[in-house]
């Protein structure tokens, strides 16, 4: 492959491909995830702020946790539905939005002011989320609440979030999904839609994507996402019961490629 | 008054003397108190951060009401303990205690960095201020998620709490109540031990306090405070029914006596 | 009239004119309503059951109060939404929300086992209210779970709701509003669209409704509610200021009929 | 022995040895044990009331689930603090706790309402269950709460309950531990204090109590417990990883020992 040769120009606001993982979804005495041993082969941690999972103290440790192994951090807010998770419907005047936003937002800063790290940048959580790509005013608060500290967004590909953050002097950084499929109109598809992945599917994908910007979509065709030769972030549900397998595939294919690309 | 002629040298983090209150310690559709008319009147104002009480919204609310008023802003942090207001004993280990209510400072000043407002000082609440007290490890606690942002911490005269301040490089502001009674000690009686004070009685003791550093305690006795002609912050508390009238007359006392000392 | 020299048949779970009010809206230390005055006027308290409002302790204060002062009781269960009194939109499993629903009842039941009360009926709050209105499998739910104790359900108006509960074997008993208006349709309008009702207006509307089954609507049309002479309920909502004086003039007319009617 | 060829007079609420095990202590999408395994195991199910852990979905999967595997079920009111599982000390005036316990017990029968099972007792959550050893008050506060269903406690063995219970018409079910150690005083010890029990340790100590009443203690001492040949409750903790093997060896001595004393 040509494009193997000379690393192309990077427009984006990473310089590498990478890897990004919710984490500090526990509560209390209740767990979500192996953090533990999944913040060893990330490169950025989402961290869940206290609304629909995670609590104080344990966003001190993920936060400790992700400054030890040298990971980045961003704010992981969610709907306030610690019994849902934070995936249920709620209707919240965009306004109030804001606020939720922010408060979480603010509440995981102090903890990387506590480190002296950075804000990495916001991902919302879940219901938020899909709440943003329905509602326009509520992605424009959830946007207003990140524009108050300048980090940059992560989310799915989405043209209209990334022109409403380019609004607000935000960059918008795209993910790619392996441990689900996607449709052939490269949509993601859900836990149920999507059939399990072994670590080597996960590992062919991301190949795949990070070299090829193309994916075997569920029917079997070959799917462009569209990333155009520009670093992005893988995302790994860190909620599967393979995630530590999933991360770690992931992982190869994604040292790899930058490797091949020339890109640190 | 000899003492009112020239003024004294100001070694206080205080460059006047001023009225603090606590403020937004509703909660959803839950009213406390008089916001609107008691921000017009004080120069200080400690805000709720959702533990004992306040929400998002009203978090936003009550700093932008702040800032038009001109009254600078505290974070006012709390046990987590919304049925019972932050008032009654926990027991909680002083790592976690350290991240709940670095979580609530960061959490109200994000709404100050969206209004672009520095963060005044921090004030904590209720049960977590006589835990403080009480158990050195707490204070240490509090005091360290407080040197989080290197701000002032307010509270009753203490050495104990003035001298760890200093410890953890922070000021330590001492405050004089004059909705409630003192006792010989110059300790602070509670509600249920203090005679009803009318507003005359307000801004008596007020005056009193700002002018000869003294008070006439709940047995006639008249008892030394101990600013030594240093400025300080009054404490109005904002959930007494005449919460209004108490402040209009702790405030016309404290220009009064400012006006006096040439303290602007 | 010669419907008041005789009383009509009642085929009504009722057998007079009552009055019914929300009370416990309270949280902790944040109070909502005049309970204790209104306890004084009413019939029948909707009790909070503390997802939207109240907590075990007003639960019981408020379950006293009503057996001192001799008015029945039912549970007023909401949406677990303290933040938002329980009126924002959620979206539920109707599974999910029968569990909410039946432990609400059933947490408010065991204060009426402790007093030797029976369980008067279930009311619905805000949002879950016309959640049920709204969807047919979230209407089921609430029935089923009020089903398990077999007692009557309140509400405004519906034949949906009647029938459905008569499939479960539970009396649906009707309310009618005296402190909103009503639009022509004979739909209650809400507090944004009436204009504020005096105690006079308040007296008028329930002596009409009550003796004429009609009032006026907001544009001054007289519309007819549909009682057709048989026993109801009013509902006064408590939470409004004048909530003591619309309550004693709703009581002076509910009593003036009951007494012309032999209603007792 | 001689003890085994004729089974003694039952004067326990019980009619044979059994084992209870706390379940449901889950919230929303967090789990905390293999509630489906330990079902099959067990006699008598501790079911979390959503104060410590639980919500309404989950106690009605679980009251539903011992239904299916014909457990009995009791309620297992906690302290309300999720973030702390229950196990934090908190100051709670005894008329609140009593509203508290009372609270829970009334959510979680009506669930057993729904299915037509009876409360079978009441057994108070960690720190809940300590709070009452260390306070009178608060022990009474308990006791009346549960006394409003008259159902059985069960505890650890003391004296002072006991009596206590008798006060009220309340018998009193004592436990024996097989997965954490006794002290020669014949204590219970915490989990760091104890050495991990195989299941084979499980066994011996399970079936040296259920015939001998005695147990090692962790000097190697041989100590009476004393439930002097009278039917009792072994208590496995759910919590532990190896709680499905533990609850397996336990039921095998208990299945043992019942069949030869004749007890069923």
């Amino acid at each position: 492959m040509a494009l193997l040769s000379t690393a192309p120009m990077r427009s984006s606001a990473l310089r590498k491909i990478e890897i990004n993982c919710d984490m500090g979804e526990g509560f209390g005495r209740w767990k979500m995830a192996p953090d533990d041993e999944l913040m060893a082969l990330v490169d950025v941690a989402n961290i869940a702020c206290g609304f629909h999972a995670g609590d104080p103290s344990l966003m001190r440790k993920t936060v400790s946790l992700a400054k030890l192994k040298k990971v980045r951090v961003g704010a992981h807010p969610g709907l306030q539905d610690l019994v849902g998770f934070g995936r249920r419907r709620m209707e919240i005047d965009p306004e109030d939005l804001y606020s939720m936003v922010l408060y979480q937002i603010g509440a995981l800063k102090a903890f990387l002011d506590a480190e002296g790290m950075p804000m990495n940048h916001v991902k919302p959580h879940g219901e938020l989320y899909f709440y943003m790509q329905r509602d326009p005013a509520i992605m424009e608060a959830v946007i207003r609440a990140t524009a108050v500290y300048g980090v940059p967004m992560y989310g799915a590909k989405s043209e209209v979030q990334k022109s409403m953050c380019a609004k607000y002097g935000l960059s918008f950084i795209e993910e790619a999904y392996v441990d689900l499929q996607y449709s052939k109109e490269a949509k993601l598809l859900s836990v149920a839609q999507s059939n399990v992945a072994t670590p080597q599917d996960i590992y062919t994908r991301a190949f795949s994507i990070a070299t090829n910007d193309n994916i075997i979509d569920n029917e079997g065709n070959l799917v462009t996402i569209g990333f155009k030769g520009q670093p992005f972030s893988f995302c790994i549900h860190s909620d599967m019961p393979t995630a530590f397998e999933n991360t770690k595939a992931c992982r190869k294919a994604v040292d790899e490629v930058n490797s091949k690309l020339g890109w640190s």
